[in-house]
């Protein structure tokens, strides 16, 4: 069995950023798998995982690619989980090219597309907590009590100013 | 009461792209509701449903928006329920504004963004069935059913080439 | 009671941008308050707040907000005042989502936008400094005077190339 | 003398958007000139106009250009009043040229920009009235009504829906 | 056992840019076969395709793809042949998707990209030529001669001028 | 009297990449004055010195302008003479916007842009060379020597691979 | 001999465009040459038009060209000649691929680079009577007027719009 | 005579991108020749090259260029050989002008073009190698061995993750 989140990457380079989405599933107490799983250098990884995801008991999937970023979609194509892709900063082109990559799927095999790069892959922890939390009070209500912390955080930032 | 899901739009003008989402849904027989309610024009009703959608029993909010497209995220900043932000294809800049708008939201409050447009507005209610999927054996089986006729159809398509 | 003019930002992060609006403001002597106003992270008093402006005698709001940039946007939807909105340069696309998300405003609800970025926070503070300058001989003189120190300064700064 | 709100363009052809702008000041009883004042064809003309507005009375300046859009900026070097940049939508690159030739502007000469056509036509002439509303009561109630009733034309036309 | 080349596209709407590449190969008396393969319609087709292209007998394969454009570089991960990709015009933003998609594949698995539409899709037929050709003197000869004419009607075009 | 190239530039801090066009005429022994002539804030010396550069025995003007970048164009709105425009290099859209400023002239008042940056630079001085040289048979031979020796530079470069 | 001033184009489609550079130059009495010179499948004829330009006569040549436009480019490598270069209008990327294939010259081989499409043939026609006119006071008179009566034409045009 | 592969490039500032490809081919085992062979500063050569290769035993050609990339399809104009174009990293507009003067060639002269900076160059060298492969078992057995070290290497890497 896998955890209900699985955190997966198309190269060991995305880490860096991914984590950030593991430190905020660590916050939240949600267990996740994470992997690296590229969809160009391990096609048939890639493709037995998103076939087993669902059977193994995971719920939402948190994919991160960078450049020609085929693996939310490539994923996508082979479960009906919701995909959660997150856009890495690419070096020539600073992520519009991931972005592009990630977000223009065709009808018929939706990616939810986040933000380039550590913002992103936050938002899609959050976003897939929000979804387990749609059956899941606690979660709801440790989601209300992340939200008014950042607010108060945010409210205190502004305090400095001064 | 409002059903589990939520359409909403920016204008009435961003219906002809948003009624691809209604039409999905119709096709997997998910009631919704839908609703014009715009982040500038009308911003107390945009308040009070983001606030309020969850407590009437709302699941997944679908919003789509274009040109500086604020509604996706300012419903997100008032609720905990996953929002879907659909980019509409805007006039000048076909909907790069709208995409961007949607996307970059800053870490802390997520929206799940679909591509521009029409395959944007059906993969946003594909995706939200997807996330009612999870604890609904039935959508499972009918979103399973979706994906195979979509792959005849495609299978389909090809044979004309000869 | 507050000042005639506010300076509003997205995040505790804006402030080294926006704080150029405050140097040209405090050069011109105009008095102003400055305060962080997340429009996702605090929407409540970014809705207060911008109600309650024009009654608290505030006559111009400077809005400077990055990536998916909605706080200008949002302020003016619910005030008739003047917002100018400031592009903060974003991490991956330079602030060309911070642009866009700001300047391509829906007809009905203005925002004026000026330069991404340091320049655009300077040229906010003018802009407003212009604008109260309408009715206030004073301020017309002393933007004269900037305008001829401006000049002189450019002239000088040439002197130097021989 | 002049009005107190002066609409600009650099070509007739640019008149087609920039009428919308004249069309909101009808709708307000404001009353306005306008020009086709050409940056590269008329500097002169351009020149005097821009030194001697503020003298024969005119408030605000809005100023509509295309392509390198220089209109705008050049107005603004040469007076101290507040002057709005619409970009014109232009033929190969839809606006996008006209709109960093107007918002891209150095510290120290501001150009407050509104959106790529026609909706930027509009709001700038909405912001106009916002400024003169600053010190005119009559302005500033025939804006809450406007918002009124653009708020409730939203909400009705959301009622088509069902 | 298959032809030589194999044209493939993710939709049958890709056939109206990828006819051309065809009718190159026809020209060229280069048979080939054509297929729709849609990456995330019929990935499992997909997958099998590409594993046993080289197999059969397939030395180059042209694939066609727009929007979040996966079939190209996905087919690549498969396969050692060398794989042509057709950026397809995309709707809204004009195949700029598609390109950067196709075009930015991490180092490891090369995908040869042409221009965007049908110019690309021609020329990837002559490229697929071209690499036969490399072993294949009567295409050798043939391409020359497809170069003289088309040198001699560009000639011819421009007597056209006086 | 004035040289027969003048360099101009919009700020002080354009000199940095202007400079490359100064020592280009340098090498070629090429007299040039040097001014910084800001657009938007010495209007008046650009128009005078615009009027007057071809009476004073201007041949051939150098503009490097970044951002919003009105010098070259406003130039060439006022003489006759052929301007040469350099985007610089800017900061948060890397030329991008001073490239677009400078090279979308409308029809009627042209600008002969060169690329973003120092190679630009040097390349408008090799084109005002060019100009002079139409009438000058030593900058002919100067300029052929050039090219020979920036041929024999590239040739030698080379042969150091190995 | 060929005449003073020679519009060379990459394909006899870009004549509707370059056309317009030749209506200018009739305009002028100014005679030209005008010719297809496919850079990619006539290299030999451009090779040797650039190499022999000079020495028939020619002063300046005009060459249009769109997609990867590589001819005004290699013909400016080939002669010291000065070289416009008009970015033609692309199908799918508007001719932003036509202006920076052409402008974004490296040192030390400059294209003077006009606006893309119709506008920048006009322009480039102009530039290179400009060019001509400074040894020419005929040439000189005529711009002169040329310009006046582009001046009356736009100020006459603005007194329509009362 | 030549080796099969030839390794062009624009610069020698283009090799610490193009070595990559060269540490691609060393590793295969494939003999190359490497060049700096202008398009801009030296035309003589370049022609001499892309007409002579094929008689000297050349099978593809590896051409990196940046900015105004004008070298692959030039050497694309005047050889029927396969040329893989690499868009080396421009300074300014970090590769978008190189891939576009690369990739968007006209119908009728291909260049195979690939990813911007030293992956693109890494992937031209695979294609190269994959291309050769076609009549070469022991290239065909590289290829795979290198593809399951590679998909090895990606596996190991992410079992660091844990």
């Amino acid at each position: 069995m896998s955890n209900e989140i699985s955190i997966i990457m198309g190269s060991i380079s995305d880490w860096k950023t991914m984590k950030e989405a593991a430190l905020v599933l660590d916050q939240f107490q949600v267990a996740y798998d994470k992997r690296v799983i590229s969809a160009h250098r391990m096609p048939t990884e890639m493709f037995a995982f998103s076939k087993e995801a669902s059977s193994k008991g995971v719920k939402v999937i948190i994919a991160g690619a960078g450049g020609a970023a085929h693996l939310p979609g490539m994923v996508a194509a082979n479960t009906i989980l919701p995909v959660l892709g997150v856009p890495i900063q690419s070096h020539a082109l600073n992520g519009l090219d991931s972005l592009l990559s990630i977000v223009q799927m065709p009808a018929g095999v939706p990616v939810a597309t986040t933000a380039i790069g550590t913002a992103g892959a936050k938002n899609a922890a959050l976003l897939a907590i929000q979804i387990l939390a749609l059956n899941n009070a606690n979660l709801q209500s440790a989601l209300n009590t992340f939200r008014q912390k950042q607010h108060d955080s945010s409210v205190e930032s502004g305090e400095k100013l001064d």
